[in-house]
């Protein structure tokens, strides 16, 4: 399963508030009632906490070896990104997060799965 | 008809809220008037009840195998949205619910239905 | 010139709110200046009146045939949009109604003319 | 099963060479296998005889029709294009005709299959 | 019925060979079975007879108005593009001479059609 | 220099609020420190005063002609903006006024500029 | 490794010349030199033999499944695109086959490969 | 190190509020880890001080001079952002600033990272 | 008039054979019978003589130069093609040289206007 | 200068023939008449020698940092493309080769340069 004791940072390098958005557009798992590949893209966007705080931002390549350990794992659309959501928010305590998880389809139907954590500012939330 | 007894649903994974968004675009009904097929896409968007109420979630081959109900029903755009909107409202009993249909021209005209239940965000109104 | 004697209507189905949307792609009318023709997309947004007050939603065909009327009139952009949005205003009684209109260039200018009537709530507006 | 009967012709208008293009893009039939329905677009291309020997082009709401007919047929895609390329060969008698289908995807892959009948020029064979 | 003696012409300003293309988006005539409007774009595209020929090439404004000359016939696609053929033709007698239309779809079906005179290149026969 | 008395106006076709929108695609002056051509787009956006209170809409031909005026000027991007919104503002006296201009890149940057008088719906002011 | 005793065929419907392409979107391997995933597009064309001559098609479902197997495989661009024509080419034995692989970029640089293998019609080559 | 002496700034033209914009599609720096260079597009957008205040805007072609001097430096993406927000800020002195970068994918993941400075309107924040 | 004394050129680089395409994306001349304002795009594409022949390359500052000349002249779009063609050609003297002139729409027509000189490969011709 | 030892090759796994095509979407060099960055998009296409004659690939992260060693480099467009071509010709010594590259825009023009060795077939050459 995907482990986020891979997942590394680096201190936020500044005090002003930034909002940081990775897309990972080459995310796949495994349907756990068919055991047939899922394709989709990942989006994570947080707000961290600013440097006096002792904030911290995910490392991109950390992060990428993190997604790539659902590579193999069945699970669902919605707990997958519930569980990155999860991993992200207790290991970098952002002031905000959000996940978007956006799947190619199946049998004709597209999914969209959105989570967040904190208090995500009202222009985000779409 | 379209039967919501088809309809299969699993708890939500987490008592945080998430919202999701199922894009079905492969829907097919007929027009009541002229008997020709209508095509169009269908997108259900809701935020489920959380884990600890108890909440659910519409599984994904029985959403697509209830839309495909409606192939051979003759029935007016307007109609079909709300009854999908009805139909997953009564068997889901998610926080919210969106339903939009929008359908390819007919004689130069696209049209477009929005239907809604429960206390949906402004964010996700239009 | 177009009639509205022409425009038909349905019940609305349900007493739950909805909201319905054309879009006209093929729409013509005549330049009241130079006689050359014009051409632009019309879209007709309103929420009707429920089923309960006696709503009702303007059938598709005999909205097409209506704005055939404008094929060989001489109007202004601003006029166009504003007699679409009367008429249909008077004959359907919706909640709240909006016309817009957007038309291929003339001398390197576009132009969109936007009307409304009721209370057409703010995510709309744009 | 779609029934080539249904198909009406009207004279080709001049002597002149013309190629003919109509694109259906709401075709639907049926999987043999899985009893699901496939969705495609199919493109029909044909040079019809020319008036002084007699030729016909086909009729389009008549084609609209035949087509139709696959709406509930078991059908694979590469049958289906082949009997649509026969049905037209025997009651059009065109100069050439092509027949593609291009099919929206099934489990991460779409299909196009091609087919013709007749002398077609090497211009249009892609 | 349009009138090709609305059609202008200037000399070719050169005796190098050039190829002149006019995409007419804006194109409408009625359709004779139904009396409904139809629209397309209509695309002519030729290389004029040079210059020590006495070669013409066609102004832009009367083209622009012999093809709104159609607005209001009834005409099928394959005698609106062979009609538009032959007028110019007959009036320019250029080198070689294409002309293409392409309609809006009517009941899911989007109609191409080709025509020309002379001999035209085979790179400009697609 | 852009001469404001070329704008000519015609009365608010109604009382009831509407919106216009005029996008000029072909817009050019002159860089003041280089002496080259700039290329942009202008897009003016406005409220009319009502017919009742002598309202009046900018006549499309006069604005082109308005606009045709900068062509061989030499201003800066944020001058231009400001000067087209002055010039309207004054002679038209709307309820409101927005101008845009989005200008091709120079040196790899791109650049918009927004200006705008009275009070603009905070819907449009993005 | 991607094992071709999973592909499956059923027989070409027709003696006429058919030509077939399966694209699939969701192609994984590994990268052989740094063990990352690779993503890719795969093309396959081909006309099979006629139906008289025991031609056969192969089954989108075996194929799907026959191309998951390079999801953990170690194993070069060139080499897959080389493995999948021969593995084809040899159980389907068509007339002509065509794989072309495409690539999401690595370090800035997207890669197509493309192999084929018998007398494929130069219409076809690029 | 890029270098805010070489900014320079000309006058805001008005006292009316503007909203500026520039858009850099040709930014690039270094990987700080990696060494291997980095590919983004830096937008800035800010509203000048009015004239009367004595406000500035940037000048283009020195802002271009300024971003090519990260051309070789070791900077993190949020670093690079933070950077330019604070040399703006300090010598433009503007009513309120943002700065988004967009970054071009690595090993699969793109990045944006957005910072302000003062208090930007909502409908500018996203 | 466009002044071809303007244009300038560095030597071919190569004895190998190269193609050199130029697309100037912000033309402008006049429209002679209107005197309002026409507008472009121009591609020039040519292979020029091997080094070793003395063959030589137009410079692309003094190419923009060249074209701005053609700012405020009435000429019509087969002329201007036609000039910019015979200018090159006996300027830089290349093995052979295409001009493409596309302009932006005129009472809802778009012209494309091609001229060629010396043996230009088929390839290149459409 | 660009330092073609840098480039590594593999053996080409198979003796049909392939076609490979790597395009790099991140090149950058330096103008060498104005000092400033150029941008473009560098795309190569090769077949290489089958295997059974000892054929190679270019290795793709070896082709990434030769390409980036053009980073700093004055050099016009013709040249670099000239001498990315002459430095894989001399090092892989395919059956034949093409390199084509595309620049950002230059004061509105853009400019594409095609080179090519071997015999480069028809099919590809444009």
């Amino acid at each position: 399963m995907a482990d986020p004791s891979l997942l590394e940072f680096f201190p936020t390098p500044t005090d002003a508030p930034i909002v940081v958005e990775h897309i990972h557009e080459e995310f796949t798992s495994v349907c756990p009632k068919t055991g047939h590949p899922d394709f989709g893209v990942v989006t994570v966007r947080f707000q961290p906490r600013p440097a006096r705080e002792g904030g911290a931002c995910v490392e991109l390549k950390s992060l990428k070896l993190y997604l790539h350990g659902f590579r193999n794992e069945g699970i669902f659309f919605e707990a997958v990104t519930d569980k990155i959501r999860d991993d992200l928010w207790r290991a970098m305590k952002p002031v905000w997060l959000q996940v978007h998880t956006s799947w190619r389809g199946r049998g004709g139907i597209r999914t969209v799965v959105r989570a967040e954590s904190g208090d995500v500012p009202e222009r985000y939330r779409v």
